[in-house]
């Protein structure tokens, strides 16, 4: 099977997650300088997951290059990525709406940090599917920058229940480290 | 005619399906645990609705693989499936938000059948155009799966009457016997 | 110019127009008969335009099969089509939930109109970059149910004042005209 | 890297922008023609917006036609591209709905600034890939139209606090500059 179509749905997919998130960026009433400014905190949270949706995409472009073929277990983990990328907006919105208070916080990174394991089991997916000496498994190499990530995800989290403002410094900290599109799989 | 813009029409319409569908997780205005768990029956519909489009497109893309040329027909039936398709985000969205009372149990069963009669429309008229000895017509063979599930989604909606949690067991066995994607077309 | 992004990007813009229709479908409160009969006539408005645009889909599929060359001026035409059916789903819902009212009926008919105007400018367009005697102007020829439909839309515009519902018979009639994929350009 | 998985989301989220812009042409509850025309003004500013999403995707359609490979950096500068893009729906409601006042306006072409000033920093980072003596770097040239447009911007921001109407006349100007397609790079 070819890839073409994985690849074209899933950008489908994520374009339209990108896009929606603004739908939430609800049009104030009044036209005052305070009307635009009590959306801030929406829009803060739009900017940073228009990053992590950018940072997905950048990496899943990348990665999908090193793929030669997929199978039926390669699709659905590529579902199971996208399902958690589709709760992005839910969690934006809320976080935004609350103004950032600790439960949407958690909850927010809660489906980073599935987002990012599924991302993990789609490469260990498609490693499954092209030997572990393939040309994938060894840009792959030992996703050093994949596993630091979860745990950052965790650790911020946890610190969400100190502050909420405090715990997402952590999460800031992954879509810093994961900015650079990967280059592990530009080589192939 | 190619099969390309057919392809690409349908997985943009079914990205859009699957995505719009968590539009109806409303964000909730507080931010407590109550809040949150006050969206499980939207959501648990959610996960169910996305399960089930994504085995539509993981059989679409198989099944178009093994198809070799497009007609008008085809590019209408496929449009009637979409059509059914296009329904999901409002029946699951409405048997969410009642908590899986009766009738909208029931309706989300009625479009899941009229769903699969189209996929079943969509295989008989590619048939029809590609020959009952062609490569497609021998990897559908007889359509035991595509069968059964009719049956299946027949007995759920009379059980909605029953019970509307005991008449989803057959929507999910459905689910289950579909989510291993359609292995007839690998071989092509 | 390769039509390649033509066709990808109008069928990105079809897809959602087809999808974000299914939208104004509101999810009812309440669970009985009668709150999903309510719905009825915006249902009603959905299938009729649904079939417009799948009309306009298919029709557009065919003719850019015989397009071989763009140019500025045909994706501008092509962003004109675009934009009347970007409308479509507007004129639906208003029709639909004003249970189809003069008016609403009458602005249906003219957004159908002027979609039907785009789609004839469009041709023209690309018979202008491809040249009298090309293939495409030949398949075209005199392009008598593309005249035929908009003396009809303009009948059903006049005959709202008369009954809406009567207004309705002739844009029936023209998607029953165009049902039919159009075959003429399946032959180069 | 390839650049056809660029053009594909790029055609994916822009074509999400063009149509979600006409969800906010929300839908009368009468049906009168005064239900109508209050829509005038919001239906104004989806037109104008249509006219420069349209405007973008013709001109980001052909400047990629003349690029051969694209980086991290190209994706990333594309992806703020269609950030900025992504909040025209935001600014287009806004203005429509409070009937050009200043400060709608104002923010409606400071978003158009920042659009184009991501362009222009895309046209850049394209330059820097392919080198000063591309037939990209050729093509752009001195790039007069991209510099004076964001001089067109800032005078009508400037003039939206003498009258937002005499603000909109520069933004204006500028769809009618760019509304033949960039004919700059048709010749590579």
């Amino acid at each position: 099977m070819h890839k073409g179509r994985l690849e074209a749905f899933s950008d489908g997919v994520i374009a339209i997650i990108i896009t929606i998130m603004v739908l939430e960026l609800k049009v104030p009433h009044g036209d005052s300088i305070e009307d635009l400014l009590q959306l801030a905190p929406v829009f803060l949270s739009y900017v940073l997951s228009f990053v992590y949706v950018g940072i997905y995409w950048n990496n899943h472009h990348h990665m999908l290059q090193a793929v030669q073929k997929v199978n039926g277990s390669i699709l659905w983990a590529n579902l199971n990525l996208l399902f958690w990328l589709s709760l992005f907006p839910f969690v934006t919105a809320w976080a935004g709406e609350n103004h950032f208070t600790t439960l949407p916080v958690f909850f927010y990174g809660l489906v980073l940090f599935c987002a990012a394991i599924s991302y993990y089991i789609l490469t260990k997916v498609i490693i499954g599917h092209h030997g572990k000496d393939s040309a994938f498994a060894k840009s792959l190499g030992s996703d050093f920058k994949g596993k630091i990530s979860l745990v950052f995800y965790l650790v911020g989290m946890a610190l969400c229940f100190v502050s909420p403002w405090i715990g997402l410094v952590p999460y800031v900290l992954v879509s810093l480290i994961w900015f650079i599109p990967d280059k592990r799989f530009e080589k192939i």
